[in-house]
């Protein structure tokens, strides 16, 4: 299950060396699964409104190349084909129209019943936009 | 009821002008207005496990002069002397040792009753805290 | 001129009253006043390449009602006919599909020759921009 | 050389969940270096004046525990004890008062020549600064 999200950089992104600043490819990655799922026709609201939390649990992130000031980019997200206990989902991010890798990265998300603060399988929801998938 | 809060202009909140980007302006408000409250006694966590929110209603900033990395920034914050159903708090930004004012600012919190949604009289917390800043 | 941004409410954007935090705000402001000037022809990135910046000077924003988690927005822009030596942009904050006004804010750029950090008349690209959309 | 930074957490760094979101982990590693830095003699403002810039080439974070709005923290940060081409600098992140470690991680920086892009050695700044935590 793959997907492409598109991004458009912008000023308050960048630093004083006119590049994307490191911390926002976090924001990119986390908008890149959300429209991932909701193409799944998961929206990550409804699974949080049946209890269930995502939190990210660990982020691993290669900066390549720098990103630029009002550059157009693909977030590629790549999902595993089962949710298990914790899904890892890695990332490439590339320029429009360009095959040059310049980030790549992955996060991790645990699957947490909110009330009891415990690990639990993915919701059918989230096993079903899976499978569909693939 | 007047508070200074210092903090260090950081580089992921500069831009490739080299000067802060404006919206994190909005932060060190947030900052200087939550350790103001501390100072007086009273932590905002403390009033929303009251069931009592503060929202922002209004902002007003206006930039005069720019904010350079690492600059050792004073923010200086000033409380009305007595907490009605607004709260307009208003701000100065200088440099450390400068007098010149480069930033000015009014945030207005409303205060609300979480549950029914309803503005509300100031909970005594932080009446009090107001009346012993006089 | 006005121009309409659509932005999806981010997990990142959102606090723990589960509302997206007021500052951000001012982030779907700059990417909507950056994507009327591209549909008008301007890129900002070109203007800056020709010396000129355009640093906001002042900021007024009015926060009518909550917007939350996962919301679908469009953010209204709306520029003066004629760039003066200041440019007040207006913006209105809705619901796709509903008229409700949400948000209401102006912010008000200046133009500046970077190398004397002097305000300058709008560049030659920018008044052709403003005037085509009369 | 290893350096503590201390850091309130801001309500707007907090998401609907009631706990800090895990991107600003990054921005209290920033500021958290940039101290350990001053602290021995290195403002990293100056060693950019020199032209050589320090961009984040990776990152790793492994999130064990929560972090709560309004929790006062520390940031440890652990330097090599002699800079390479590359400098990873090791983090762990408790509350005040508390050994428990509720976040870990990895960033690491190259140091490049800004005008040629290329990676140079450790300034001399740098290296003296690093020599004398020994």
């Amino acid at each position: 299950m793959t997907h492409h999200y598109r991004h458009r950089v912008r000023y308050r992104e960048c630093d004083p060396m006119g590049v994307a600043y490191h911390t926002h490819v976090l924001d990119w990655f986390e908008a890149a699964r959300t429209e991932a799922l909701r193409e799944r026709g998961v929206a990550y609201k409804e699974i949080e409104e049946t209890g269930i939390i995502m939190p990210v649990v660990t982020v691993e992130v290669r900066y390549r190349r720098p990103v630029h000031y009002d550059d157009l980019i693909v977030v590629e997200s790549t999902f595993p084909s089962e949710p298990g206990a914790r899904i890892p989902i890695t990332y490439a991010v590339r320029r429009e129209g360009d095959d040059q890798v310049l980030i790549t990265g992955t996060v991790t998300l645990a699957i947490v019943d909110r009330e009891r603060g415990r690990p639990v399988p993915a919701p059918a929801l989230l096993a079903e936009a899976f499978a569909e998938a693939e």
